[in-house]
């Protein structure tokens, strides 16, 4: 599997996700500046790869910014920080990566030291999101049956982090454990993260994928095909409401109409406390263009009015479950979330999918 | 407005929808069986426009079929009306155009009349197109209140019947009627039939339309800008359940979700009572290339698994009314449907969208 995000010690590489599947390009990024452009320009894209991203982002910015004193530094430092955080509003993760960045900083008393000290804390989040990742797919492996169907939307994978994926590293861990899981992957529009990327990975490491367009899903549904669904998210509410790719409110009133189980895949570093609902979120609204051409070809009319938000909300009360890498929340989210900062580990429930003898009853599940 | 359907007495021209709105160009077709490679191809799309070609084709059968007696020469035109009903399986118009025309065969004493009287047959019947939509315009605008917000989806327009169209029919009438009608307009993927068609005939008429990814509706519902959902029918059973175009079942699963009437458009054409249910429908599945390339530009991986389903069944449960040429069919569609077929005229109910004041309350509608 490519990785997404290369640090060599002086650039950030970073995998061009605009041109994948056709491409296989690394840009460089030689100065914050260029972090931000690619954040924004969606080369790198994913709500824990932008966080690892903007951290390497500050990285070079600790290094590029000159200063005669601590104090001009640090005033420099923190302008660099809001350039990044400003970057993409929707995703908490590249606030949350800033942020503990800027924090290193200020930790250091001799400023000289500083860019030695957020080169660490970069490498140390990268390795760290690579671990969220892994727990999270150990966490959410036991909800799946064998076999098992799970649909999913954009690209939760390991293109979307540091490696191995919130919603893929799901798939991957029930794969490792030896389950046969099949993979639904919407397309996505606008952007085709999913046929481009999801289908990309999924077939590099050998897991069945079936690509729909993102219209499909709830006919797919409705004929039996799916087990549950699993995708990641941007940013999570205090009360369990979640900000995902346009498409993922959708998924999920139909996932409740047909009786199917709704899991958000996320680290708790997408956790936001400080967000009491969903309406407290901002979404992102993206250029027409993304819209009207697909790579540069016009398949809509000169002059049609466009909205293209890039993020919806899920309201909490469509969200089965909650998978991190500290375990799964449950509603209420209130407290389940809650419980998962403050350190609670949430008791194990029921798997979906599976042949009917395959099935451990919910309440006297053994999974953990 | 472009025409889709062009009878110069001597050929089809169908305009090429699969260029719209990047050329306008006409594909002229000389033989029945250009006209079936045109309709298997989406030259010309919409069940009522697949319908009205399917009958021209017929009448370039009944001349360029040579026999020497009645009975081979019926047997020939048989196997014509096959081959043209079978180009695709879901629309039931297809089959009962080409019905309609064998039965005017049929009834032909004099063999050598027979391509006189399809020509005249087939001129008849997509006049009765048009009329068929002028009258589902008038008996679905009385539903709209003003201002009203629309959503659609595909292309229920003029160019998807012989003009004037079925959702998009209510939509201009209503604006004819002096209402301020804005429509959101889902992009419909793979093929795109939003984006290229239904917002290109709304921009040559004027008519506010905003393009949103089929990902979006769901979102657009929950955000209250959307009054109503209007969408065409391929077929539609004896128990109201409706087969449209791939993503019309997730529309509906949200519009109720979200309280919003769900309405489908059609003419009596589309009504196959020999299907009691919408499990007695054929799904039409397409190459996996309308899914994983988009104009030719490719944009999934090689190798990659596609399921491409072309329609959907929407249950009748979901659906708030359907307005046909001979007024609105309500739940339970087993009776309304009989009615309507039968020659029953249904009671007008109320309005949606509106501000407060313009809105009739249901009870004492006086719309017709």
């Amino acid at each position: 599997m490519l990785k997404p995000i290369v640090w060599t010690g002086r650039f950030l590489e970073l995998l061009d996700q605009t041109r994948l599947p056709l491409e296989k390009r690394y840009v460089r990024c030689q100065s914050y500046r260029d972090v931000r452009d690619a954040i924004r320009m969606m080369k790198v894209r994913g709500a824990p790869a932008i966080g690892v991203s903007a951290a390497y982002g500050m990285v070079l910015a600790s290094r590029e910014l000159g200063a005669d004193d601590h104090g001009a530094y640090i005033e420099r430092l923190k302008a660099a920080s809001r350039d990044l955080a400003d970057a993409r509003p929707t995703a908490v993760n590249l606030a949350w990566a800033v942020e503990k960045m800027l924090g290193v900083a200020l930790g250091c008393l001799d400023w000289r030291k500083i860019p030695e000290a957020m080169e660490a804390a970069a490498r140390a989040l990268e390795a760290e999101d690579v671990e969220a990742n892994r727990r999270i797919g150990q966490n959410g492996a036991s909800l799946l049956g064998d076999p098992v169907t799970v649909l999913t939307h954009c690209n939760a994978g390991a293109l979307a982090t540091a490696g191995y994926g919130t919603a893929l590293g799901v798939v991957r861990a029930a794969v490792e454990q030896g389950k046969r899981v099949h993979v639904f992957a919407d397309e996505t529009r606008p952007y085709l993260q999913g046929a481009r990327l999801t289908a990309f990975e999924l077939l590099e490491d050998g897991i069945p994928v079936t690509l729909i367009t993102d219209s499909m899903a709830g006919y797919v549904m409705s004929l039996g095909k799916i087990d549950c669904v699993i995708v990641g998210a941007d940013r999570i509410a205090a009360n369990g409401d979640v900000a995902n790719k346009i498409g993922t409110y959708s998924l999920a009133v139909l996932a409740k109409e047909n009786g199917l189980p709704f899991y958000v895949a996320a680290p708790m570093s997408t956790l936001d406390l400080a967000c009491p609902t969903g309406r407290d979120i901002p979404i992102e609204e993206r250029d027409s263009k993304e819209v009207t051409e697909i790579f540069g070809q016009r398949v809509a009319p000169k002059g049609v009015g466009v909205f293209n938000p890039a993020f919806d909300i899920t309201p909490a009360r469509y969200v089965s479950g909650i998978i991190t890498d500290r375990g799964v929340a449950y509603p209420p989210f209130e407290k389940s979330l809650r419980d998962l900062v403050e350190g609670g580990v949430p008791e194990a429930r029921g798997a979906c999918g599976g042949t009917p003898e395959d099935l451990t009853p919910p309440e006297d599940s053994t999974h953990s």
